[in-house]
């Protein structure tokens, strides 16, 4: 039986996050969580329907959906068989209209919406095949992986064959790790304690409950005032330091452990990481992270422009004496950048995005990549349903292609997640669960309710928003 | 009298090369030539307007016009004279929404939107002074050209403080070259001969007319077939390399003069540029160039992803030894691509674009990078409006900024000056005449009757276009 896809529908849903200070940073001083959302349905007696979506902060949001049908438009009249077959097939077709490639080309607003249209479809796959979509990918053969990725331009650091030897030398240790991650969870770390907008007393009292929660890396943003970012450090340093604040029976971990080597762990294992979001040019990217050396940082993330790998690599080499490593790529907007970024030797740790990167054939090119490069991937989750995307990609890359988990920690932010139907979780430990149902896909499926009321601009929030005005 | 900006308008315009073949290369394989058009209007008894516009080859081109609105929407109720006061600080402005620079930052969609919003608002600048824009801008003092260009996240490669240095070093020739340049005009190339849709009887048509035209710079489309390749570039090479087509009265030029040192310049001083639009991966880029050595072109144009800034100093230097320089810039999205090209000497040559760059102010930081490093500036014009555009922004570089023009040959294609109201002009000799109309600002006022006829999807033409199908 052959489906046909015949329609799809986008959704522009934003979340008024501005007004609690939530997901402020030194760029970013007023963000509603937003997603361009897509839905893909096909025909049949038992049609197959994929949820996907891109993330961005509010206003421009309209412009990404736009840029969505454009993109899902071509979709029409194809079978999702004939697509599954070869998804990186798909990805470079759906990348190549020879017209919109031009307004990116591979970034900005049509790689992301490229992005939500793919991570549809790997949504419609997995769905498809009753699996959550890491599943999906973890038992594909390293064939059928290499498959599924973007290879277009990479091929100096990494070619198909290689990436093949890659997966085929992990292929043994697979089902083992999965059951390993099954049972302990995959490790997160919080960045909610550490907005730029929050109040002294509510950075110290989130940080206590996320200590007590038993997470034991932390992230705080920087990047407006020195003073200020000191005091802030030093008090989230003061409490994840000690061990008055651990969970009941908890002895902290053993900053001298493999898992925590280099990272500049406290007494407790606590790992503290800054963020500046974009803010410095190069130089003062130096100057300002070297002064915030009493906090003892494992990265500074994003120090400065997303595009500029060299500048990076700069930072990077600045700031080895001072025991201070960099981490990038929330804004990394396609494989080449990370690539260079690798190439370059210019980040410590990689901070692939599940919408930056235009979805998970893209993401899967990159995993490849830092795994070859041996940099441990940390995937970007600071915004709404990214969380529910990342479990899944670092799960493939501890199951499928690295193999390492411990010092792959992965963001959390506890926003939002009553929106999903199949809402990531965080067990007693403070580490991912790992997702199990069958129909949950890619595991961004919205609730209808939620979309009806937060859809701009004629959901029913945003209409009685714009009555209070 | 204070103005106040009161309303744009947007018109997405496309005009139908792909019907002709014009602008096909290995990569876009089907181009309609389009404007995404913005025009901005003031009140008062004298208003102000500035026409500006961003170039797309068609589908997409709506996107684009979208988020045009989104930011040209911010410019209602300020005053114009409060933005000309420092245009640098007004790109800031404009760019660090921080909402939209999310669906950036700074590149693709919102990126080339945001320079058709700086580009009018240049051009309103330059109507209102009544001069055409290269000449507001050389007669800038330094500091209010480095005033007016955009610095952040290039410091760490030019500082104000050098960019003023170099300028004031310039300033006391800037009288004599402005009367050089109106007397001999600005050096051209073409690259209307060498389209990769054409047969070989047109191109060998067209490169005997443009040699008599005065031209002796020519670039050829390259990257879909070697053998192809060779045998239209030896044609090409045949014609032009030939004392007989010279226009009468012409004996070429001096191979060995210093404008053409380091060009591979044949015995008549003609030029050959190759260009393959980003089809090749690093390692077949280095190869397939190197098969073309017999045609002996001064660089290959886009060899590979525009965003591989490590893979084209590795080309570059993989073709030093063959005598092959690289060039490339059309998509280079913003100052810090550029910035990174140069400091990785991965350039011979720098083709910033008027629209890819996000309007003049950036395009002058580039120019002041460029110059710093040495590297010449020949401006990308294949599309619509761009050489309207890029003849402002190469005099700019002569006069003002590098001081050098006989190396730096700025792209002519022979393509829709027709609907412009201040279209550019090539002399007896092949160059570009200078822009002198006070009332043109900066060129690009399109007639309302294109306007009526070839915008998407209601204009005239496409109406009727879409009827006869």
């Amino acid at each position: 039986m052959s489906r046909k896809i015949t329609h799809f529908e986008t959704h522009d849903v934003r979340f008024p996050t501005s007004l609690s200070g939530d997901g402020t940073d030194a760029m970013n001083t007023e963000c509603d969580y937003s997603s361009a959302y897509v839905s893909i349905y096909t025909d049949g007696e038992s049609p197959f329907v994929g949820h996907g979506m891109t993330f961005t902060i509010g206003r421009g949001n309209e412009i990404v959906c736009q840029a969505i049908a454009s993109l899902a438009n071509r979709l029409i009249g194809k079978d999702p068989e004939e697509l599954f077959k070869s998804m990186g097939k798909t990805w470079d077709w759906m990348c190549s209209d020879p017209q919109l490639r031009w307004i990116g080309p591979e970034k900005g607003v049509i790689h992301i919406a490229a992005g939500a249209v793919n991570n549809a479809l790997w949504d419609m796959f997995a769905r498809a095949r009753g699996k959550p979509l890491w599943k999906l990918v973890v038992d594909m053969t390293p064939e059928e992986l290499v498959d599924a990725a973007a290879f277009r331009y990479i091929t100096d650091a990494i070619t198909r064959e290689e990436a093949l030897a890659m997966l085929k030398a992990k292929e043994a240790g697979k089902k083992e790790r999965e059951a390993t991650v099954k049972e302990l969870g995959y490790p997160a770390y919080v960045t909610s304690a550490g907005w730029l907008g929050y109040s002294d007393e509510k950075v110290a009292r989130l940080t206590k409950e996320a200590v007590a929660a038993g997470f034991n890396h932390f992230k705080m943003k920087v990047g407006a005032d020195v003073a200020s970012d000191l005091r802030r450090g030093l008090i989230i340093r003061s409490i994840i330091d000690d061990p008055q604040y651990l969970p009941p029976g908890s002895k902290g971990r053993d900053p001298n452990s493999p898992e925590l080597k280099g990272k500049n762990a406290g007494p407790t294992g606590a790992v503290l990481m800054i963020d500046a979001n974009q803010v410095w040019d190069v130089p003062q990217a130096i100057e300002y992270v070297k002064s915030l050396e009493a906090i003892k940082p494992w990265f500074i993330e994003e120090p400065t422009a997303p595009d500029d790998i060299l500048g990076h690599a700069a930072i990077r080499k600045a700031l080895k004496p001072h025991g201070i490593g960099v981490a990038t790529g929330e804004h990394a907007h396609n494989r080449m950048v990370f690539k260079q970024l690798l190439q370059a030797e210019a980040i410590d740790v990689c901070q692939i995005d599940s919408c930056r990167l235009a979805g998970v054939s893209e993401v899967l090119s990159v995993l490849l990549m830092a795994a070859k490069f041996n940099i441990p991937v940390c995937p970007h989750a600071g915004g709404v349903g990214l969380c529910e995307y990342v479990i899944h990609l670092s799960l493939i890359d501890y199951i499928a292609v690295s193999g390492t988990m411990e010092r792959n920690v992965l963001e959390f932010v506890d926003h939002l997640h009553e929106h999903f139907l199949y809402p990531c979780s965080i067990n007693s430990k403070g580490r991912y669960n790992v997702p199990s149902n069958s129909a949950e896909g890619y595991s961004i499926e919205m609730h209808k309710q939620s979309i009806a009321e937060y859809e701009w601009p004629n959901g029913s929030y945003w209409v009685s928003a714009k009555g209070s005005k």
